[in-house]
């Protein structure tokens, strides 16, 4: 009985609620079908991801291949007559990998010498030219450091190998639950006396690519190197610890250069009714070194591009200014985001919106949304309203997160955006080798620059108040 | 106003029915939360289809392939245990594609002679060792050949050139809006004197990967041979077709042998309670020709299997059978499950539900559902208050469809379901040489075999009534 009654009150009222929203919501389907089939039909992400990939490749901030990406996104944004295209200045760190890692065993009674496949992690130092041999030590936390202390890590290269946990649903779960060891393990090594670290890739994949990603020296630790190792040979590394002391061998010569000047590309069509309101989409345009930037993050990159394509193909003359924005710097610093959020301070500029698209091209599933705590709630459930127009596209709305570029934009008066795309083969290419424009598939791709146009559009036509 | 009641109402009564429900529910995601756990962590899927895609590749009904297929299958589901693991005999059309295709543009002024990338259509006639030259006559549709008529078609060769819709969405769509000139082209092309049939491949990529499929001559029509080209093949013999008259060469030594004798392979696990309930999960064995049968269906095939073994593994003992069916002959005869359709009638065997997987192996979104008109909507509803034990996993349901194998267990006991995966991928390799085990991610697959455990557990659990 009780259901019965829950189940016509829950009647009356979604047909009450539907009834009451019919008529504002026709016009809007229709123009969402036309970013849609424009999307699908006249995108240019995808060509644009061929040449970001292909012909410049791997991109880290302050490496020629970032000013070549830099050069060739500004001509790009060129080619669609915006109102403006103009680079923002800022100034980004420069490491550089070196000669390729070398990561030997080179005790095991079982197998004699074999080399590991390995990649340092971003901003690691070097070992220097003769590289270091020591024994290997293996944890599964950073907490397990603490236990074992100085006595048992004294001397060794420690071997941080909790693995990523394939029970998340969400890959980025499973991401967030082992990067601790690759961002921190090796300051943490260094308090009790380690000389190395070794580190299991950051990925759910059992396979030979190594993958990178950044590290950092807490202030007033000791320096010490850090190199990732494929999931298949910290799985082999962890066998043969098991029945014999094991001794490895590592090399690298990654060191820091001077801090070198880059920039943010920026592209914006300007609003006809209140230009000075900015929406941002956006997406980073360094990469790592390895692999070609494909998912992380060309495709953000391309389809922050293609919505301003898309707008312009259908002649849209937003009432807002919707701005491209392709930060630098991302991976290693964030120093482009950073520039930008100085800059957007010092003019006083109303961020109405900003959304990031960091989480590969794969098929779009929804938007995360985040903003701030005084105006979350009212401005979230303004955008709730929304969702029937996006719900035929399987788009759907979470709340909580949005992109590391847009996140010092929260402010009272708009909201952040993040992309969340289906994640289940995000890690299996992050940072890695294989992160290359077959990867990704245009269709996706293309569906994830009409989503983001989509909630543009609709920020554009009906803002958060 | 308007908007405030029925909030308030809704809000009420969403509260009030999820209260009446959540002492049901805590079990139930506790058991669909340790069939995840054990689909991501010990399942089988991938390993399995590596050996059918990499060690036995493309096994058409007929060939020696699809004998290795059943052998293997049968040996693996005997590895775990069953109550039963039988093979269920039927007879299969044999048809073979001999020589390799050669579509070849032979008149062109401005290209001179072009050689087409090309793959005769399942169930094709050959045209003879001397293959056929002709003039080619571009049409988009069925009904175009209609108006065209006998003056224009005969004596040519008819190149169907109407695309795949990139518009839809789901590319299930874009794909049945496409596949009659691929099925049925020929056939009516022969009504109006064609001598053969170009068709272009019914993907939305563009690319030189022609893509097979089955087509049917109808009853008493003359047969023609006919043969895909690749989308970028047909792209360009379109470009030329519109400035001069182009003559295409095209031969191809398909034919159709006898029948041959194959087999479903089957394993159970008997039910407690009531074991002349079947619960089935089942995909198609045979694959075409070129390729692996990764996505198609490979996947769908081994997902069936892990389901028994993720049951085995959690000691889950169902109250009702839980019967895989590995169908063979889906693509050219559906011969296999004409077979298992028949036995099941004259054992008078009860199917409360039967769901396949047949779209491949990528991220699962949910399932469709169908049923005897009588209790369709009864039962469908009784399965919707299994949603919210689901939907965590991003699994939804959809009224129509099932899938081809099991559309003749229709009953009014029981339900249809068909595996509904992320769509965008599938069409890229689907009948084609690129659909190989790389294209499958691992993670996608156990989610899929997941998915189908989870609805499996919750049929037998509560069953239909």
């Amino acid at each position: 009985m009780k259901k019965i009654i829950s189940f016509l009150l829950f009647s009356f009222s979604v047909s009450f609620f539907i009834h009451a929203q019919n008529q504002d919501l026709a016009e809007e389907a229709f123009y969402v079908r036309e970013i849609y089939n424009t999307a699908l039909t006249q995108g240019q992400c995808h060509q644009w991801l061929e040449h970001l990939t292909t012909n410049i490749g791997g991109r880290l901030s302050g490496s020629p291949q970032s000013i070549a990406a830099i050069e060739y996104t500004r001509q790009m944004l060129d080619t669609l007559l915006l109102d403006k295209v103009y680079l923002q200045e800022c100034k980004v760190p420069h490491w550089v990998r070196g000669e390729p890692e070398q990561v030997k065993i080179v005790s095991s009674q079982k197998l004699g010498s074999v080399d590991l496949h390995a990649l340092a992690l971003g901003n690691s130092i070097g070992t220097g030219a003769m590289g270091i041999t020591a024994e290997v030590i293996e944890v599964k936390s950073l907490e397990e450091l603490e236990q074992l202390g100085q006595d048992q890590i004294e001397g060794k290269i420690v071997f941080f190998n909790r693995p990523f946990d394939p029970t998340q649903i969400n890959t980025f779960a499973g991401y967030g639950g082992a990067v601790d060891q690759r961002a921190f393990g090796a300051s943490r090594a260094s308090n009790y006396g380690a000389v190395g670290c070794l580190v299991r890739s950051v990925t759910p994949s059992l396979d030979y690519f190594p993958h990178t990603g950044g590290m950092s020296y807490e202030t007033g630790s000791i320096q010490i190197p850090s190199i990732a190792i494929s999931t298949k040979d910290a799985a082999l590394l962890s066998s043969l610890l098991k029945e014999e002391p094991i001794r490895v061998y590592m090399r690298n010569t990654s060191q820091m250069l001077d801090d070198k000047t880059s920039y943010n590309v920026i592209g914006e069509i300007m609003g006809t009714e209140k230009p000075e309101e900015i929406i941002l989409v956006g997406g980073h345009l360094d990469s790592w070194d390895v692999g070609q930037g494909a998912h992380d993050d060309g495709a953000g990159c391309v389809q922050a591009m293609d919505v301003l394509q898309i707008f312009k193909r259908l002649n849209y003359q937003p009432k807002r200014t919707i701005r491209c924005v392709l930060f630098m710097n991302e991976e290693n610093g964030l120093r482009g985001a950073r520039a930008y959020w100085q800059a957007s301070k010092e003019s006083g500029t109303l961020h109405l919106a900003a959304i990031e698209s960091d989480r590969g091209g794969f098929t779009p599933r929804g938007f995360s949304c985040d903003g701030d705590p005084s105006t979350f709630n009212e401005k979230f459930k303004k955008v709730t309203r929304w969702l029937p127009l996006l719900e035929p596209y399987g788009i759907g709305l979470k709340k909580g997160g949005s992109g590391a570029d847009i996140s010092g934009l929260k402010n009272p008066d708009g909201l952040l955006f993040g992309l969340l795309p289906d994640s289940q083969r995000y890690f299996d290419v992050h940072h890695a080798a294989n992160d290359t424009f077959d990867k990704v598939n245009k269709r996706e791709l293309e569906l994830g620059a009409a989503a983001m146009a989509s909630l543009v559009y609709l920020l554009d036509k009906y803002g958060l108040d």
